[in-house]
């Protein structure tokens, strides 16, 4: 356990250190991998994300479109790339917000066009209420465009191939409104193209960036290295902290603390989840007093500069596993340990799952929760999938199909979870009849106990970098930990 | 500064307190109060907030919109409420979403219709599925909407209303998108209803709810008076801990812990302002390092149980003002404590702005900074107004105009603003040269503080009650608070 103390204090240590800028080199380099991906015709128009309201007036702190982010840095609201890769002289065009010195005073300086060129390595910067002259002038050859937004023959050319419907526009139009949802800006936009110009093509370039994005590069992983040094940092603490009588929402409170003094916020919201509401996979409410001898499951992540973590731990507030509390966990990490080894370039986040499941059945016909592991029964206690690619989302891009390769991030989190209500449901259902009545002595002694455990990875050439480890796992080294380490006055700081 | 100290301890102690439930005859009154405003013909319908995207699949914390919420009590989306004063048996319908067990493994548990009765006082809850039936069937008098959501003779009178185009239908129309903004699912609805039934009359029900949402009954009281003395208790400990070193970040880390452990967030996100950002009105960024000799604007606002509190403090970091930030901070306080002079029933907020305008200008003459008081000189150090309301909003609804009664909630929160580049602003504008080079000495002097003193006031019978006097905000108080309290190690806890 000294070890792990030992490296906690290291990860403090490192914690002062933000990660290093990323160079305009490095979005260059996205944009032309970007551009050969897409051929020589088109062009991809990326907007920013829309603020997004609290409630009132109150907006929440604006958050970027990942996509615009990752090929440009920029994090101004109301920012546009257009990438047009056949044109010579003018490739790369960026709009962004005219200064406002009376706006500014309200909310801050906005980026000047040299911020602007210097943060992305674009060099042709306009305003952003330029943009609809710089559409039309392409689409329909106003003369006021040709020779501001590209040269005569660069504009002969892409226009000719606009006469035949050859030029596709890119989009990202990979969430679907259906016949019920709101119209993205994205759908509007292309909406609005096809009807002023009806030969136009639309695409989706969804998968073209998650492609990319789904291998990290040097500064992504510094990144992601530093939101799970953040999320552990907490963990931590609110392993030290916690006690029986707080509320999950004072367990939290510490986590996100140390969030916040580090520069970070949440990835998403903090799951701390104790007694029977861990078998809630996303329980977010955090209400709950935590009783003497509940587990504490702790499903937490920070984001560090655009970079997602996501950690989970399950720990027993009084500091001891009970006897069943430590069937469930042993399982769930001999599950963990088991799809571990399936981390090497070449396998596939399906493999993984596979190991996971296959060692979560055979654990879960010792322990009598079910009676046949050919069968589905497992689903009723592991409901979910084992890994997730981690990078600028949470559950980031990436089809799951695709072997792993070094520079890939992923979590691996097996779980069990004994819902309280299962076997009513189950026999309410009609369904399953004798396995219920088989399992029930064994539910009824694991009742309501929820357990997951779940890391981040990073697949390098020969294995992986287990990111967050210096959090404990094994059932002792997570009491050993508590009993050494939890403070004595632990509601008072 | 005994006298705080205690109140601050008291204040800890009453923190463990959460605020008693809203009754349903609460919102049963509110309903009532709301239909008699709308008359007896027409119905008005009430939406759920859309869920808000953070980025990839991560939403944010749902949160109701305020409207629904103040006449239901329902937290939960996709909510719908439907009020039809003329009619007799069903004057108040809701729908919510069906319960789904595979979804709430997932997300938690679903209000069940029973619960929705409990919670709203409205008996007629029905499935979110239903709504647009039951729309038609009131519309086109399709058989199967007849009976059960009106009886016969009720259709026929409404029916026959609608005939003659004499039925409005209310719904919440205020943020208007303007020819390029997003269609609100409100706006939506109302063009869908215009497209399918020409005859229809929409109205926009925002001054009828903002007027009865102005005056706070006893358990809006009770949570922005919990809301402010969560904020106090993180103030003080930010008060408490801060030191020259720390970045804006780590202080705000420190004020909103106290939010989450005592189960509230943000209503807006925090200001942590040092040095010259204080002259930024709404500076959110957080990550100045902030150095000895600094000034820190901290506005900052926990909201409890959906009521806000908006608070704000400018304190010395090194424990004591200097003469300079001192001749500002006077003139500010000053102003706050005129402007808190026209605090009674029948004043209005222009008359508190008045008294605080004429403070500051008095002090800026004396200052310096400025050289006429008849003009408008001073909107240069004091750009925004003094006051707006609070409640289910940070800045809540209501007409700025209306005549202070008991039960209003509002914020006194004069400021000065010496901008860094203000003069160098007005020089290139080619305005005010004269009076310009006439401030320089005392603008050289006081260039880059900003102070702002921010209060929560209730008005009552005879005056106000001062709902944020725990926080000092005379100087020689706040350089003693700071000196009793700050801790030894601030930046260890």
């Amino acid at each position: 356990m000294k070890k792990i103390t030992t490296c906690f204090l290291l990860s403090l240590a490192c914690g002062a250190l933000s990660a290093a800028p990323v160079k305009p080199e490095t979005y260059v380099q996205r944009r032309a991998s970007v551009m050969e991906k897409m051929g020589q015709k088109g062009m991809l128009i990326l907007f920013s994300a829309s603020p997004k309201k609290f409630t009132g007036d109150v907006l929440y702190k604006f958050r970027q479109e990942d996509n615009l982010y990752y090929l440009t840095g920029i994090k101004q609201e109301d920012t546009i790339l257009v990438l047009m890769p056949s044109n010579k002289t003018r490739k790369e065009n960026l709009f962004i917000l005219n200064r406002d010195p009376a706006r500014e005073t309200w909310t801050g300086s906005r980026l000047s066009v040299e911020e602007a060129q210097k943060i992305s390595g674009i060099g042709n910067v306009y305003s952003r209420s330029e943009f609809d002259d710089f559409v039309d002038s392409l689409l329909y050859g106003r003369p006021y465009g040709v020779n501001r937004y590209l040269n005569t023959e660069e504009y002969a050319q892409f226009f000719s191939q606009l006469k035949f419907g050859d030029v596709p526009v890119f989009l990202l139009l990979e969430e679907r409104p259906g016949l019920r949802g709101q119209l993205s800006q994205e759908f509007e936009f292309a909406n609005k193209l096809r009807e002023r110009f009806p030969g136009i093509t639309i695409r989706d370039c969804s998968d073209n960036l998650a492609s990319l994005r789904l291998i990290k590069g040097p500064e992504e992983i510094d990144r992601v290295r530093r939101a799970v040094d953040i999320t552990t940092e907490g963990v931590l603490d609110a392993m030290r902290k916690m006690e029986p009588g707080m509320h999950e929402y004072e367990v939290q409170a510490v986590v996100e603390f140390h969030y916040i003094k580090n520069e970070a916020e949440w990835a998403y919201p903090s799951i701390i989840a104790s007694g029977s509401n861990a078998t809630t996979l996303h329980y977010d409410r955090n209400t709950r007093k935590i009783a003497h001898g509940d587990l504490v499951l702790m499903d937490v992540g920070a984001e560090y500069d655009y970079y997602a973590s996501d950690i989970t731990r399950t720990v027993p507030i009084s500091g001891r596993f009970s006897p069943a509390q430590a069937d469930i966990y042993q399982v769930v990490y001999n599950a963990q340990e088991e799809a571990m080894k399936a981390l090497r370039p070449g396998k596939t986040i399906q493999q993984v799952h596979e190991r996971a499941t296959e060692a979560i059945k055979a654990g879960l016909v010792k322990l009598g929760l079910i009676t046949d592991p050919n069968t589905d029964q497992y689903r009723h206690f592991f409901m979910h999938g084992t890994s997730h690619w981690v990078g600028l989302d949470v559950h980031d891009v990436g089809v799951r199909s695709a072997p792993f390769q070094p520079g890939m991030i992923l979590t691996v989190e097996p779980g069990i979870y004994v819902r309280e209500d299962l076997l009513d449901t189950l026999v309410r259902d009609g369904k399953n009849g004798e396995w219920v009545e088989k399992i029930r002595p064994a539910f009824e002694k694991y009742r309501g106990i929820g357990v997951r455990i779940e890391d981040d990875f990073l697949i390098t050439p020969d294995g992986y970098d287990h990111l967050s480890h210096k959090i404990p796992r094994q059932i002792r080294d997570v009491e050993k930990w508590i009993q050494t380490n939890r403070s004595r006055s632990a509601r008072t700081q």
